[in-house]
Formats: structure tokens, C-alpha cells, sequence
């Protein structure tokens, strides 16, 4: 059981964006520092940004930084906005789904799973956003080195 | 966010044969209630007998039933003999996990979505036995007006 990859690269750019809020960040610059595929990020921030998590700023010295306070960004909204799908197994074309409890059962399952995340903001992950700096920064230092 | 096929198929496996507790089923049948690869429901059936759930009988008048009490398959142990991982977003190569509580947040969250499938058995899903078994047969019924 895993969430969708989209998911999971959407919370690091979130992740990424709270930790220093007084600047902006470029895809370039995040894909570097988590080691992921820039054109995957592109999506990914597209769609954080019609949600309305992130906001892009234009021009030479644009950038995109967090569109709210982490405090006000709600991590079941994060997941909801960003997963694809919350059915956990395929009921749809499944012969007994009308008289199987299995799909109430899930759900009641997952209910309990987003009611966790729903009492928490990005603010509650970003515990040590120093440490969470330097431990962002070193995959850059890494390849200034390797550059040099 | 979803449960892994092999899961799936396995809870399939599982209502099946909880639903018609009298008789031996093949796999060849459940494959086709389901309208799933018997391939496939092959190594699902091998890891439900490897899992103490569902027991083989030899033979030619042989197949498989249920190795316990529907009340005593607990879901959570089905999901947790099934599933192959339940790291929710991969965290193994990010850098900045260490400083991060969104693993301890999501674990907290599947222990949540755990509990409520801990707390329900196979029976609970096997709500109206006889509305199942019609269902089931349904597909047969299709089968055989179709060679006949």
C-alpha cells in the first residue's frame, strides 16, 4: 500500500518551499536537492499551484515559494488534492461488490487514515528547519564539488 | 492510494470460498467467478495456504477451502500477509528524512487504517451468504448457456 509517487514529490516540494520561507526556489533547484526528475516536478508543481499551495513567481528572479503559512496547509488536503484515486481495491467489475462489505470496510479504514492526516499541517513536519536546511543543501554541495 | 492486486485477489479468494463453506472450490472457478488470470490467483492461493488461510486438498476430487472459521480470518492479518510493503511514500533516499516527521505522520496514519481492519474477520464482509453465492454463480451461468 503506497501513496502515488505524485503524492509523495508533492510533499517534498512542499517540504522543500517551508523550509526556508523567505525565499524563492526553482523545479531546477528542487529536483537537484531531492534527486528527482525535473519534468516529473514540473506536473507536480502545476498542480500544487492550481490547488492553490503554491504560488509561482514570474520573471528573471521568479521562483516559487508556499502560497499560505505551513500552519494553514493542511495535509489531508494535500493528499486529497494530489492522489489520484482512493479506491483501495477494485470493486468496480468485481461479480459480489453488491453484497460484500469489503468496500464500506476499506473505507471506513480509510477514513480513519485521513482523519490523521487531517489533524496535522505542513508546519507539524518541518520540526527542525534548520536541520532539514543543511540536509537539503548538501546534495548541491556534492555537485559544486563534483563541478569544480 | 490502493491496495497492492495481490491483496485484492486474495480478499477475493478468501469471500469466495467463505461463501460456500459445504464444498471444495478449484482455482479455475474462482478465476472465473472473478473474471481474474488463473495464472495470477495461483500465487495468490499459494500465499494464502503459505499464510495458514486456505487449505489444499489433494486429488482429483480435490480443490480449496478455508483452513479457519470465517470469524477467526482477521482482515488485518490477511492485508498484512499480502500486502508486499506499507511504506506509504518512499522515503529510503530522501535527503532530508532525517529531520523530517512525515514518516512518523503517515505511520501513525496506517496504524489507524490498520485498527479498523484489525477490529473486523472475514464474516463481517460475508454479509448475506445467499446474495453472494448468486452473484458467483452468475458468471458460470453466462459460460454455460454460451458452450451449450
Amino acid at each position: 500500500m503506497r501513496l502515488t509517487r505524485h503524492t509523495d514529490y508533492s510533499l517534498r516540494v512542499l517540504l522543500y518551499l517551508g523550509a526556508r520561507p523567505e525565499r524563492l526556489a526553482s523545479i531546477g533547484e528542487i529536483a537537484g536537492a531531492h534527486g528527482i526528475s525535473k519534468n516529473h516536478l514540473m506536473k507536480v508543481v502545476q498542480r500544487l499551484a492550481e490547488a492553490g499551495l503554491v504560488a509561482t513567481v514570474r520573471g528573471a528572479r521568479g521562483g516559487l515559494r508556499l502560497a499560505r503559512e505551513p500552519s494553514s496547509i493542511n495535509l489531508g488536503a494535500v493528499v486529497r488534492a494530489t492522489e489520484e484515486g482512493f479506491e483501495l481495491a477494485d470493486c468496480t467489475h468485481c461479480a459480489i461488490a453488491p453484497a460484500c462489505d469489503l468496500r464500506s470496510t476499506l473505507d471506513e479504514a480509510l477514513r480513519a487514515f485521513m482523519k490523521v492526516l487531517d489533524g496535522r499541517t505542513l508546519e507539524d513536519l518541518l520540526g527542525e528547519p534548520e536541520r532539514l536546511i543543511s540536509l537539503l543543501e548538501k546534495p548541491r554541495r556534492r555537485t559544486a564539488a563534483r563541478s569544480a
